[in-house]
C-alpha cells in the first residue's frame, strides 16, 4: 500500500466538490484502500458544535475576524480528531473544503483578510494537504446548481453571481501558487467525466 | 473630564478581582464617570454563545489550542461589540480579566502556550488595557475563597494548590514585566483596605 494522503477537493459553490470527493473516496476503495471522507465546516464533533454556532442565528452577529477564529478553532479540532488519527492508522482522509476555501472566500470579501487566514493557519493548522483538486467552473452554472439545492446552511451560496466570480478567480489563483499540490480540474463537463479524469490520482 | 480608559483586574482565582472591580466602578461613579462594567470570558452576547460552548459539556472534548481559538474569538468579539464602543462613547471600561488570564493560565498548563497565546493576541486583538490591577495574594486563601463559591463555572478553579501558586508566579512575572500598565495590590488585605489604595488610581 502507498503512504497514506490527506487529499482536499476545492472549488466555488455547485462546483461538485461533495459529488467528486465522494466518487473518488469510492474508487479508491474499489482498490482496496482504507478511506475516511469528511468535510468542512465541521468534520468531527467539536468541530460540528462550533459549525451549529457560526451557521445559526443571525450570522451578521460576528464580524469577519471572529469568524475566521472560530472556523480556525473547528478546523484545528477536525485536523486534530478526524484527520490526524486517520492518518495516522495509515488510512487516507477526503475531505471536502479545507484552508484554501476560507482563504479564498475571506480573501474575496476583503484583502486585508487573506494575510490574516494565512497567519493564523501557519500558526494554528500548519498541515497543507498532499493533494488538492481545485475544480474549476463557470460560475453561472454553478450558481444555479447551488441554488438548486438550498439546505438551510446556504449562506455562503448566497451572494450572487459576481461574487463567484472573484470567488473562481482566487481559487485560479490558488492553483497557479501551488501546482505541486494542486490540480486544476475542468468542471465544465459531466460527473463521470470528471471522475475518470480525478481517477487516475488514485 | 480625563481620557476614558481601560481598565483590568487580574490574579488569581478567589483573589477578590470581581469585589474589587465592582468598587472600583462605584467609586469612579460616585466621581460622576460613566462606566462600563465587564468581564471575561463573556461580555457581550456573541461572547458569551462561545463561552456557552467552552465551559458546558465535557471540558476535555478541546484540545488547549482550539480552546485558546475560542477564547480568542470571544474575546475579539467583546473587545469589537462592548470594549472599542464604550471607549468610543468616552466611557471607561472596566474589566474582570482580559488577556492576562489566557497568557498566565494557558502558560502555567504548558509553557510552549504561551507564545502561541502571545503570538494570536498580536494578530487578532493587539489592543491592551491602559491600566491592570494585580491582585496578588496567598493562594491557600484564594483557593478557599474560590473553593466557598463553586458555581458550576467553576472549571478553572478545580486545580489545587500548586497550580494555584504557578498562576500567582504567572501573575507577578506579568507585574514585573510590565510595570508600566500592571500595578501590583496586596490582595492579603481586608476588601476595604484593598479598595482604598486602587481608588488612589481614580
Amino acid at each position: 500500500m502507498s503512504k497514506p494522503r490527506f487529499i482536499t477537493f476545492e472549488g466555488i459553490d455547485g462546483s461538485g466538490k461533495s459529488t467528486q470527493s465522494r466518487r473518488f473516496a469510492e474508487h479508491l476503495q474499489t482498490q482496496g484502500a482504507d478511506i475516511i471522507l469528511t468535510r468542512e465546516p465541521g468534520g468531527s464533533p467539536g468541530a460540528e458544535e462550533i459549525r451549529q454556532l457560526v451557521l445559526t442565528g443571525d450570522p451578521e452577529r460576528w464580524s469577519a475576524e471572529t469568524e475566521i477564529l472560530l472556523f480556525t478553532a473547528a478546523r484545528r479540532d477536525h485536523l486534530e480528531k478526524t484527520i490526524q488519527p486517520a492518518l495516522a492508522a495509515g488510512k487516507t482522509v477526503i475531505c471536502d473544503r479545507f484552508a484554501d476555501s476560507t482563504r479564498v472566500y475571506q480573501g474575496a470579501t476583503r484583502g486585508d483578510l487573506r494575510m490574516m487566514v494565512d497567519q493564523l493557519h501557519s500558526l494554528m493548522i500548519e498541515r497543507e494537504p498532499d493533494l488538492t483538486f481545485i475544480i474549476d467552473m463557470d460560475p453561472a452554472i454553478a450558481l444555479e446548481r447551488g441554488l438548486a439545492r438550498k439546505s438551510g446552511e446556504d449562506r455562503f451560496e448566497d451572494f450572487g453571481l459576481s461574487f463567484q466570480e472573484t470567488l473562481r478567480h482566487g481559487f485560479l489563483a490558488l492553483a497557479h501558487a501551488d501546482p505541486k499540490r494542486c490540480v486544476l480540474i475542468d468542471g465544465n463537463r459531466t460527473p463521470d467525466q470528471i471522475a475518470s479524469e480525478i481517477a487516475a490520482y488514485a
